[in-house]
């Protein structure tokens, strides 16, 4: 059995546990508060020394860091059904739309961030949500101009079949809501949205359902 | 031929022409000044609504983006010399380090942040080393201990052959050395980038080396 230890409001952690579900794997959910800095403690550490989460730990006992390349070793060794498309020009769209989120979003957004503008700048709620916003719309801009003018683009990112995208996608949508990020310019992004928030692989990934969830 | 549009300083564009480098492939080269903001005029959106660097033109027209995703291409089209192990976890293991680094350092440390540092919370030059500095040492410090526990280190940061992690790492110490980074903790980071840096494919990408360095 897969153990995997998260957070249920974690961006990266909901990301993972879409894919893992997309590709029916079981799962052990240990979960570990950010906001309590459980990952910053000794026994969280031993699993990833970077503090974060999640980290899938193999039946073996190995211990994979990075929720897209967890994502990537899953789809390599339970190929069914593919999160990624079999073309290499359409790999590197899917790649690219994922690293749209998890490269220029997600990482100025997360909650470390947040509080060291807080510690640092003195940046207040309304600050913060400033920051946050402004992150969002600098790459959801050109997300949804790239979603609504490519063929490439069905139901969901690319096709009409979910993939490693609509995992960074579906996620950074809960961290949008949650800082009311108006979204009503994006319409394309708003519909894939949608249509995966209908598939249960993605219900039961989103933060409000977890065991740990506030 | 393909056609690398870039910029000399970017840290994403330094990774992905070592990897062009390690793969033998020649390119044409087109530079952007992020200073003057030439990634934000409509030639270059036209190629990257983004308006990030770098972008590979490939020969039938399509232009891909985001460096990892453009890098993962290129291994799956050329792949010799492979830039990722054979190995599902040992693949994973690269992804991961590679990550470390495009997800959790470069976002935040990038000309584009900095500048909005200084434009919406006032911060002067130390502000932004302090900044810089403080998200390289959050994560380089896992990343050492990671490097130096591992007997999957080698020469390089997976055994004795480049792969992307390295494209990734040494591009990310050039940007340190930019920002007068202490890396002298880091021991097995700093031999790890002093063997790439005899490699001709990573000294003919670096920064300094560049048509349009300054």
């Amino acid at each position: 059995m897969l153990t995997l230890h998260n957070y249920f409001r974690s961006s990266t952690s909901t990301r993972l546990r879409a894919a893992l579900n997309l590709k029916g794997l079981d799962y052990d959910y240990r979960a570990y508060s950010l906001l309590k800095k459980e990952t910053q403690k000794p026994d969280f550490l031993s699993k990833n020394p970077a503090g974060l989460v999640p980290v899938l730990e193999l039946e073996d006992g190995v211990m994979l860091s990075q929720s897209l390349a967890i994502i990537e070793y899953l789809d390599e060794v339970h190929p069914e059904p593919p999160l990624l498309p079999a073309d290499p020009k359409s790999r590197a769209r899917v790649r690219a739309l994922s690293y749209m989120i998890a490269c220029e979003v997600h990482p100025l957004n997360n909650l470390r961030v947040l509080n060291y503008l807080a510690s640092e700048f003195d940046s207040d709620d309304q600050g913060k949500a400033a920051w946050f916003n402004h992150w969002v719309h600098e790459t959801f801009q050109p997300l949804e101009s790239l979603l609504a003018k490519s063929p490439d683009t069905g139901t969901y990112c690319h096709g009409d079949s979910p993939s490693l995208a609509d995992c960074c996608l579906y996620a950074q949508m809960w961290n949008n809501k949650r800082f009311k990020v108006d979204c009503s310019g994006y319409p394309t992004v708003s519909r894939i949205f949608s249509n995966l928030d209908q598939l249960e692989a993605f219900r039961k990934a989103a933060p409000p359902v977890q065991p740990d969830a506030v």
